[in-house]
């Protein structure tokens, strides 16, 4: 995952832009079958109209003694993201009027975008900029704007039902790690893993899209699908660092997603960052607005805005780590899989069953006896038709993936049959 | 409010009378527009039967020296409300069983009333009591019975729909201040403020009455008007002192008069005194009881019942403050205000609008962009038709006034409108 | 109560078998009606089948001496209840194979059973098992099993209604005292006290039967009447010592058995275990499946599985006391008596009555005007139809017998009405 992390990273996506498509074209590259929804320019998505493509071929800036100081070769944080063209010969102050940094740490260059507001800009760090040198300075930005297309990869892997779990993230930032190779990387991890999983259960949905606009796009076009089919969903963001796990409910708490999120988090983290909804800044904005309402929360490492890399040229491929992306694939994997696993199952027979004659005491010699019983014997005891397995475990306190042992046992013995 | 406060409290009013008569006029001089309504004695209300009139003339007692130690025109307080005439000469024992005192607080004379049981008596000081004379006393009720009315004085101000906010004081109680000058005055300059209001949402209804006989008079006249129309509804007593705020909920709470209190006391006191249903002791024991079942609380200042001048001479215009009343009026005022602003709204697209080009990000100058904007973008993702402002309030933590002020900038964009 | 229980402590009960009929004779003799139903051999009932009646007549173990070192004429605990019968010679190696015996407490016998995998075996003291002397053993198990019944106690007690309240206790329990004479004996004394109540309101439902086999059987013979009509009921289950009180809830909870149980302990008992569904672990496994689903709990002094002396010989008439069983018939007797003056009233008239009139103001001369008239305006508040007395018990913090002379007395003056 991180030598893909560090094969995407150095591109110059936006919104828009051929860097994206390469970026789609790369994670297809991982064997994931994927349907690009081109999204034309000047399309309108709810109150949003898509932008034009920009795509950037070079841009530098060139001091007085004709040094080429800041070129975004080096960097694709260097150019504020849809910049106008310009070439020019301007003075130190107006170039500094256009040159954004980052006082807090000197050393690192910030990340800056303006879609809606044309305007171009360079960013550089705070040191390089204190240093430069009275005089005129050249300054060139070839970039393009052309009628064109928003891109979004879709990847469905059908399931035995038509009930879907999105997982979304997001293509539009350039050279960053946390925010947003790592949700990209982790997402087509999670695809990959998906795809080869034998019976799924639920239909899974995964979108590679520009955050916003791509999402808003998204919605405009699928709404009435997405409202009717997704039972729970997650926005893969900021999942490649190691300091912390981050949680961030649904608007209104309570889903499949923040169930299924909650239950593994306090079962196997423990301590992790709990956020209110108050303070969402991605997808769930639009995910969760009052007109879309899906049940979508987001489960990250350390939440954008919250470390003090974020948005800098310092959010690098040494703060997302191999042990960070694969800790976070995990966790969804597991969440996953106890979605798969989550059912709701009710009893076929009154009264506790004779589980003796059956076989289904458990094995003597395993030294559990008697929890191994009771656990069985308080999963059924909720077989009622109206808890599914994630309810069981919260109330019995054990993982859903032990329940889903007592389910197939159960089921297989005829005792209890699934919840129409 | 204070000086229209000390005009009113030597009168002598009880349940009935011309003193009550004679308050209900000076609110209208206030320039507020009343409607009387006499309930003849007799009148059968509910359980209960409007008993007849009482006035009195004078009263007073004369020691054995001939000397007038109590005059009922030095207080009102001096004559046990609703005493049966009485002329005559009788020993210091008899007096004695007929004379109250306070002997928590000798120097205050208490206030008693027999409305239901026919029996006369006099209250004085504990400390006048004990230095009494030996001797025959010459004692003189001159009070009068006869059918005649209790008197409601009802100020209703129509509004922009007929759902009713309702405001109950009482003005049977003679010359003490917080209880219930206070509530009269509190209450008619609530009238005079809610006239001049221009676009009233709610229609208001001001209810001047005697306790408990008046509050059930009016139930039985109006209960199915009542039980349709009050929305939310405040006994507005004991609000003249500085000494705390009290809060008194409904019968079940949760109403809406509950909500807009609590959210009011919580953002903008803090510490205040909280009580239970059971301790309610004024007219929403009525307005509360199951065949009634209002939406009414209490907000107070110092609970009847429990400062120590409470029915005494004690609570007198220096315990009810200027600046007691006036803040009283300025915590309905701004409840009733938040109540106003308190509507439903949904918003008209499915996610987030893009307030950019709309010009609805805020202005970059105040130095609170990311806070009015996050404020602006939370109030929009409750706008979903099921969280008025009060509950969207208390999700975001900010105060309905600020609310107000999104809806009404993106109600005038569009992006949201009224719910049904 | 205590001498009753030394009466039946000795007798060899188990699931099956003439001392279960004995201890059935025993409670009907103390003047109580009871129906005994038999269930065949081989019934189905559910998953379950009624085992084979099973029998003893005499069954020791003699030394290589020959010393009779163990006799079931001791203690009834000495043979495996269920043994295969046997009549042999054996080594001190392979009896020690079918002798049990409990090590933390070398002294006693502990209890042991195989109703469903055919086995024999005896129970000893540790200490004596420790000292058993080489060489060969004779040993004898003179058992049978034959087509018979479990046999079922079911005393019927009609009421007003045919609403029903459930008191089951266990009787295949032999020599142990909390677990489980006491069980029988309360509820044996429960039935004859609520056979002497006039004018019981609810129809009450008392069973004496084999724990979980039993249980399985009413259940299966009476699932739709148990359904239908029981509105509470309690496994009566070791209810004899003095060391605690013990209370497990219902599946769900919040069920009238609940409610009525906890309004009785957090009132009267202040301190006691409050154990989770999850420790179950007699017939409410039953009763409290999801295909049965009654409304049942458990109201116990040291529950089954906590103490010491469990399932062992010490387990004896010193452990359960006169005063520990007298005890607990008051506490099942309280919370029937609360049960049957539960009902919901809804008041007749609107507003509060007028008390005065009727003579209802509480009689000045007691001292607690106060603080009856207030219960008393406070019960009021609530008669609205949609609370019974233990909801206005809760809600008013006063015990339902206080409510219930309120509602008389509120109930012969035509103010408030049963609601339907």
């Amino acid at each position: 995952m991180h030598s893909f992390a560090s094969h995407i990273f150095p591109w110059c996506r936006s919104v828009s832009g051929p860097e994206v498509r390469r970026t789609l074209d790369a994670i297809q590259n991982l064997g994931i079958e994927m349907q690009v929804l081109e999204v034309p320019s000047g399309t309108r998505c709810f109150d949003w109209e898509i932008p034009d493509e920009w795509s950037l071929r070079e841009a530098y800036v060139e001091d007085p003694k004709g040094d080429r100081i800041l070129d975004v070769r080096h960097s694709s944080l260097h150019v504020v993201s849809y910049s106008e063209p310009v070439d020019r010969r301007i003075s130190l102050e107006e170039l500094r009027q256009h040159m954004h940094t980052c006082p807090e740490r000197p050393d690192a260059i910030p990340y800056r975008t303006s879609y809606y507001r044309k305007t171009w800009g360079f960013c550089m760090s705070h040191r390089q900029a204190e240093a430069l040198l009275p005089g005129d300075y050249t300054i060139k930005i070839d970039s393009q704007f052309y009628p064109g297309s928003i891109s979004i990869g879709e990847v469905v892997l059908p399931g035995q039902v038509t009930d879907e779990i999105l997982l979304s993230t997001y293509t539009c930032h350039p050279s960053m790690a946390n925010n947003e190779v790592s949700g990209v990387v982790t997402t087509a991890f999670l695809a990959r893993w998906l795809r080869s999983l034998p019976n799924r259960y639920y239909t899974y949905r995964l979108l590679f899209l520009p955050e916003t606009i791509g999402s808003i796009a998204y919605c405009s076009l699928k709404l009435d699908h997405l409202k009717q089919h997704v039972k729970a969903g997650w926005v893969v963001t900021c999942v490649g660092d190691e300091r912390t796990v981050s949680f961030l409910p649904s608007r209104l708490g309570g889903t499949l997603a923040d169930r299924a999120t909650l239950h593994f988090l306090q079962r196997e983290i423990g301590r992790f960052d709990s956020y209110s909804f108050l303070e969402r800044g991605s997808d769930e904005r639009q995910y969760c607005s009052p007109g879309v309402d899906l049940p979508v929360v987001s489960l990250m490492r350390s939440k954008y805005g919250t470390y003090p890399e974020y948005h800098t040229s310092d959010d690098d491929l040494t703060l997302v780590t191999p042990s960070g992306l694969g800790g976070s694939f995990e966790m969804y994997r597991r969440i996953i899989e106890a979605l798969e696993q989550n059912r709701t199952y009710v009893a076929t027979c009154s009264c506790e069953p004779q589980l003796g004659k059956r076989g289904l005491y458990p094995d003597l010699g395993t030294g559990h006896i008697d929890d191994e019983l009771i656990v069985r014997m308080n999963f059924l005891s909720y077989c009622d038709g109206s808890h599914d397995l994630l309810a069981v475990a919260e109330r019995c306190n054990v993982p859903v993936s032990r329940l889903y042992k007592c389910a197939e046992i159960f089921r297989d013995a005829g005792l209890i049959r699934l919840h129409k």
